[in-house]
């Protein structure tokens, strides 16, 4: 098992990293005192797989359970289910000694944790994340969250987790094109903070994608650290944490101009990715190496690089609106270098505009 | 104008209370920096009374402003409006820097507090409030949450404001039984901390009724100072802060039970109150003659102190899943003297239920 100790919200908690991890959630979390009652969430899919053998370890813990299924999607990570659960949380006498468990991948974590932010003004919250985008992202930080229909995320709280349990096996039944979303993560961390990670990514591109063991642990636990020690630095994104937005201003604005239909997450961000690299180059931010070679790896990664056709306002609108924003200024998380990043402001529009058009028609320059 | 510090949240932030200083938010919110693109939430009722005058302060100050109306009512204080708000948050184009300001009573300051605590995970809050509990009360300490059918103020978060401007000349227009009401949070404050002021109550009462100037700032600065004193001390309400809910875990289940219809809150609350006194000096804990003391006040100031009849195995229920209880242990603020509490665990069941009805039947012993 391999630990990694994240310092937020003015303490410590563990994620801890390990094959069959699901079968000791319950005992791991008696061992840190998270023993009040627990409301469970989860979908369908996810806890027809798993829910079983996380039950038979909580009840096996003495940790009281009760199960709430959101249904698999994005789209039902609104207020409304919220709601639902949260009334579900108060039926099965949830105090504020109480805990939520959100097995599954990122909407039920984010979910998940915002119910734990907003029940009782805050209970424990523990992450057991089933996706990849989960495990190397969403699980780690503390931001929780819903949709609006104007918007991805424009909901949420702050608010750490007691504690994140990742069993890498999990991902032996995560579909195809999750797998390939969640790599668009990993390869950002290369990018934002480390550039043989990145080449780590290029190399062991084949073990990952047959879910070997080791590389995988080794690039999730790397994915962790990475995003925990930025975290660590900004917890409320005031500052450093931006640069974990590399290609996500624009992935957020593809997500909403194409409600969230036609993209996963990853899939709009690796479109972003390529799009902020190509922006990077033509602002003569990096060179046009480095643009190529991100946009090269996460092709063969089987991400989309190009932008669909889109129409100019609208795709400005939805720029603008990206709740990164201040006071009326888009910021912009520009690579450097593989490796290094850095946050602007200033972008003229012609040249966002420019670096979609280079991939949405044209071939791509890289 | 009297200016009371209260330092939570990681910093300070003031709350301004004088005469007719409902034109002055927009300079008092610049003088601040609060400048960013508001949402203002208010209801009906008050929108139309004073809508004018803040928008004209917010103009003035070149605060850009939209607002938001919920209809009046406890009843709407709920998921669905908040989702409601949101959308209209968004759709004005609020971004991080951006501000809620709450124009109401405590039910619009909560539901506004919620607002910012949740919009892009937390933006300023500024408080207006209109109503005498939302100003000694509701405003001060940063509780900011919503209903669930299955109990009061299940959902929500600590969120403190950046500002909280009282024009204690809007208690003009405040219903008879909405005046009555607030003044039970005040009659609370001297029990739970001073005697004296709760002597100066029982003396200014008729001045309090009349809303005279001087009695009035006195009674909401007094107010609002012995609760941020109390909150300061603990602000996420794991210790000393429970000695504010003195009358309130009764007076909850009372508004759970009765389904929000019959009693204004304070109304619960002056029942909770007297209910809580019988109880105390049932058990020993303080004289006779306190209880009756408060129970006198109480009634003087227009609270009903009799509990209605109750089926005893709901009324149980209906405190055991108030959210004061701790891993399924109700806690009770028990009164030592006027001026003096303390939180007790172990309160009998017989004698929770016998002081409840000493009032709903036979004659109140006082």
């Amino acid at each position: 098992m391999r630990t990694i100790s994240v310092r937020l919200g003015g303490r410590r908690h563990p994620v801890l990293i390990g094959p069959n991890l699901l079968d000791r959630v319950g005992r791991l979390m008696a061992a840190r005192e998270i023993t009040g009652r627990a409301l469970v969430i989860t979908n369908p899919a996810v806890g027809g797989l798993y829910a079983e053998r996380l039950r038979k370890s909580l009840d096996g813990a003495g940790i009281r359970n009760e199960w709430f299924e959101i249904p698999d999607g994005e789209s039902y990570k609104n207020l409304t289910w919220c709601a639902k659960a949260h009334r579900a949380m108060a039926r099965a006498g949830l105090d504020r000694g109480g805990t939520v468990v959100a097995l599954g991948g990122g909407v039920v974590g984010d979910v998940g944790g915002f119910l734990a932010a907003t029940y009782m003004r805050g209970v424990a919250a523990v992450q057991v994340p089933t996706s990849l985008i989960a495990q190397v992202d969403s699980s780690i930080g503390g931001k929780t969250g819903v949709n609006l229909p104007e918007g991805k995320n424009l909901v949420g709280a702050f608010h750490q987790p007691d504690l994140v349990v990742v069993d890498p096996l999990t991902l032996k039944t995560l579909p195809e094109r999750e797998w390939v979303s969640g790599m668009a993560e990993v390869v950002k961390y290369g990018v934002i903070a480390d550039e043989s990670f990145f080449a780590f990514v290029e190399d062991a591109l084949e073990k990952l994608r047959g879910l070997r063991p080791k590389a995988l642990e080794t690039a999730i636990e790397t994915s962790c650290r990475i995003k925990g020690a930025i975290v660590e630095r900004d917890e409320r994104e005031s500052g450093p944490r931006a640069i974990l937005n590399f290609g996500h201003t624009f992935g957020h604005a593809l997500e909403t101009l194409t409600r969230y239909r036609r993209y996963t997450h990853g899939e709009a961000v690796g479109i972003g990715m390529a799009w902020a690299g190509r922006l990077s180059a033509n602002l003569g931010q990096c060179g046009r190496e480095d643009s190529r070679r991100l946009t090269g790896l996460l092709a063969r990664v089987g991400l989309p690089v190009e932008a669909p056709r889109l129409n100019r306002r609208r795709f400005m609108e939805a720029v603008g609106r990206d709740k990164k924003v201040r006071a009326g200024r888009p910021r912009f998380v520009l690579m450097r270098a593989l490796g290094r990043v850095s946050v602007y402001e200033d972008v003229p529009e012609s040249a966002l505009w420019e670096s979609l058009r280079d991939g949405s028609g044209r071939p791509a320059r890289g």
